[in-house]
Formats: C-alpha cells, structure tokens, sequence
C-alpha cells in the first residue's frame, strides 16, 4: 500500500550531521497547536522526504511538512485504514534503508502512550538508526491552556500518568493503574474513555476524594479546544467531549479555575458544572 | 535591585493577539537544547523586552532573547543571589504593568516542579493577564536522548514523576512520594539528590525490585549530557554526575539500553555498571 522507496542524491550535513545513514527521526507533534512543535521538529518536517504520523497530528501541523515529501496518515484509530504496527515498522525501515530521511510524527509525545517503545525496539533490531525528538506531551498542552500547574508547593507533590484505554471491559489494574493514590497527588488520565462513571469509581476506590476537582480537556491547543470543570462526584454526568481527550483530577485544577477567572481566561471555553 | 521599568510605544498585534494588557508569558525553556524550545517559546524571546529566567536556563537558549531586553537570573540556587519568590512574583507584575512585554522563563516545563503554580496565583492575585507556554519536560528530554520510551505496550503502564528535593532529611512520604510503586511503572526523580543509597532504599521500600534498571541523567540534551545506567541494587555506588540531574526508573530503561548499543547510540556517553 506504500509507494516504492525511490533512491535520493546523499543527504544534506544540516539534516544528518554526523552523515551517518540511514536514519529515522522519531517526532512529537506536541498537542496539536503547530506553534508548540519544537524548532528541531518543525525543521526536520520541512526536511523530510517521507512522513508518517497518525491521527492526532492536526492538518496545521501536517502543513508543516516539505511539499516535496510523501507523507502517509498511518493511524489506527478511525476510517477505513488497517494498518499494523509491523507495517509502520517494516515501512519506516524500508524507505530508511533506501536512502530516505524518514520523519515518523507523533501526537503529544510518542515516549509517553505513544508507540515510540516498539519503534524503538524494530528500529534497533533492524539496525536502522534513529533519533527521538521529544516534544510537548499532551496534558502539558492542557494544563498550559487552562492555567493551570501540575505540582505546586505543599499542595501537589506528584503527577502521574495513566492511560484509561478505550476498552472499558479491561481492568484497570491491568492498565497499569496504582493500587492506592494519594489525595495530593496529580493524575492525568490519557483516554479516559467514555465511561465517566467507571472512571469517578476506580479513582476513588484509590483514594481521591469525591470532592476533587477534575477537568476534562478535548483538543488540547487547538481551536476545537474545549474543557469541563467538575468533580469526580459529578464526572458522570460530564458531557462526552471529542476526541482527542484527558482528564486532569487533582486540588491544582481547583486552584487554576481560581486564577483563571482573576485573570480573564474564562472566554477560553472551560464549561463548568461546579465552582460557579 | 531591578532597574525601574520603562514605558514602551504600544504592543505589536503579533506578540499579543487579542490586544489584552498587561500580559506575562510564562514559558518553557525545555531540557536545554535550544532546539528543543518550542516556536512560539522561541518568537516570545526574540520579542521579549524583559525575561526572568532561572538558573537551569541555559546560555544557548539565554541567547536566543532579543539583544534589546533586558534579561535578570532570578535562580535560587547558586550563587550570592537571594532572591525571593515573592520579589520575582513583584518584578514581573511591576513590569507588565507598566507596558512592558514579561516572559518568565524555567528550565524544563514550569508546570511540573517549577514555579508556575505561585505565579499564576500571584498574578491572577495581581489582576495580570498570562499565558503559560508549555514545553519539553526534563525527563522527555533525557529519555529521548538515552533513546528510552517511558511507556510501552505490555511493560510500562504508567509514569510517576516524584521530586527527591535536595533535604536528605525530609520523609519523602512528606515530598509525595507513593505509599507503593507496581514494579511496571515508570518512575522519574527530579532533582534526586546525592543520597543515592536512601533513594534506592525508599523505592526498595514501595515495591521496586532491586534488579530495576535506572539512569541517571545529567545536563539532558546539553553538550555536558552524561548518563550513568545501572541498577537500584547499584546506585549507592553510582557516580554523583552534576546537576541538574534525573533518574529514571523502570523495565523501559533496560530495553532501551539494547536499542541504543544496536542502533549506535553508545558514542553518547552513557557509562554502565551493568548491561555489559
């Protein structure tokens, strides 16, 4: 389903220079707003001759890349595309292998619930080497937009990531979910899915208090940007945001939905069943 | 001990948009790489007239601040300054009010064990428009360059990001720490400390296995970047690499080090006392 590896002239010293080859760049796209890509990635997606990325990557961001190059939408989450794992992989190396400067581009950032791990892995099995460019992982895109500080002194002494899956029939101590979390602790939920009440439940059979604030963020950076404020009492009544989404639970949100109104933030979108 | 602010000529529509003032811009300065600062960290620099930045701040990014700013290191780490977080919070509401164009600027991303959170409240306090401009967190930085995902598909389910503080002496339960950590997440230390052994001992404690593979990390994505890998079992005798150092913990560390010796990576400094 890819076109045939063509062969390029030798590759320019700003891209490669240590001139070693071939060579895959594994980058983040950040949240999706194209001004919060990394200046390495930003140039690199101008000098690619093939790019891969996946669905979360916005059309504004996808602009960004080189007219010149082939460029491949490989997610797996909609449409009629099936696309492997394996074939991501097997393509990534071929096209390397033919000489290509291949950019694999990612949502958020591909070390943190991205499939950087595996890329990683196939890469180096196939010899192929490969630079990670790290970028802006999607909750900071959230946080940032809604004011809001994932830590703060005496207050949120940690942060941690989980991921909620879209199977809501898996366990979620199979997702990797802590046995405990402690009340002054961040978690950021990456797709939470759609079962807000199964969501609120778990959290709390952990240890968060009902009362903990959480927002939900859809968009994260871009215009389609939208969030809702609430509690894990009332996330089951939440309404199902868009896709790509996160849930923030954690006393900072209460403390940034305060500053944001002294502020003027409040024309940022964020619907709010509590906190009024 | 900061220079009366001056009145400027009316801002560019460019560098605020919606044309609300005053307006402070706290911004990510990312692991250290100036590449990695993000485009629109990179265009409010150049565009700055004032930029507060800390010590992690390095002089490759310190350099991308327009020549006609004026640029204080308000860092409390070293050196004979003393400046208090209350004097840093007054500066840039004094600035931004009388017109003048503010970018706080923090190593890493501010929003994870920086100083946003006080600043949002101080200047929402204050009345103070901002925006947080989100960027690299240090250890996306470091795990990109060891070349380590920190999640992975069926053996890194979630990621904990903890501080070790600089007090040797304070309970880490006190700093946030977990009361138990699964032995397949991924734990990130900020600021570990020289206490390598208490550090072993504390994640020991929670349920880490002494066989987990760690890095530590100094200086990631700077030319200075050094990285030691070994074990929790090992780390009491570990290198004290200079800061600003992380460690990483977790099966993801291993994996990694198999990538970066087959695909090229061990010309990057990584010493080991184990994997040989």
């Amino acid at each position: 389903m890819f076109p045939e590896p063509r062969t390029l002239s030798p590759k320019s010293r700003l891209f490669l220079p240590d001139s070693r080859l071939p060579r895959v760049y594994l980058v983040a796209a950040g949240p999706g707003d194209p001004d919060l890509l990394t200046v390495k990635a930003q140039r690199i997606l101008g000098e690619a001759d093939v790019v891969l990325h996946d669905d979360l990557v916005t059309a504004e961001i996808v602009a960004k890349v080189s007219p010149r190059a082939s460029v491949f939408s490989v997610g797996k989450r909609c449409g009629p595309k099936n696309i492997s794992q394996e074939e991501i992989n097997s393509t990534m190396i071929a096209y390397a292998r033919s000489g290509l400067r291949v950019a694999r581009l990612q949502g958020g950032d591909p070390l943190i619930f991205g499939r950087a791990g595996e890329e990683i892995r196939a890469l180096g099995e196939a010899g192929v080497d490969f630079e990670i460019v790290p970028g802006v992982t999607a909750p900071l895109g959230a946080a940032a937009a809604a004011g809001i500080a994932l830590t703060e002194r005496g207050a949120a002494s940690s942060v941690i990531f989980l991921t909620g899956h879209h199977s809501a029939s898996r366990a979620r101590s199979e997702l990797g979910w802590p046995a405990s979390i402690r009340p002054d602790a961040t978690v950021v939920v990456y797709m939470p899915g759609d079962d807000h009440a199964g969501l609120a439940a778990e959290l709390c059979a952990r240890g968060c208090d009902f009362e903990t604030p959480c927002l939900i963020v859809s968009g994260a950076s871009t215009v389609q940007q939208q969030s809702h404020l609430t509690t894990l009492r009332e996330l089951p009544s939440a309404p199902q945001l868009p896709s790509p989404r996160l849930l923030i639970v954690g006393v900072v949100v209460a403390r940034a939905q305060a500053g944001n109104r002294e502020s003027g933030f409040g024309s940022r979108k964020i619907s709010a069943s509590v906190f009024q």
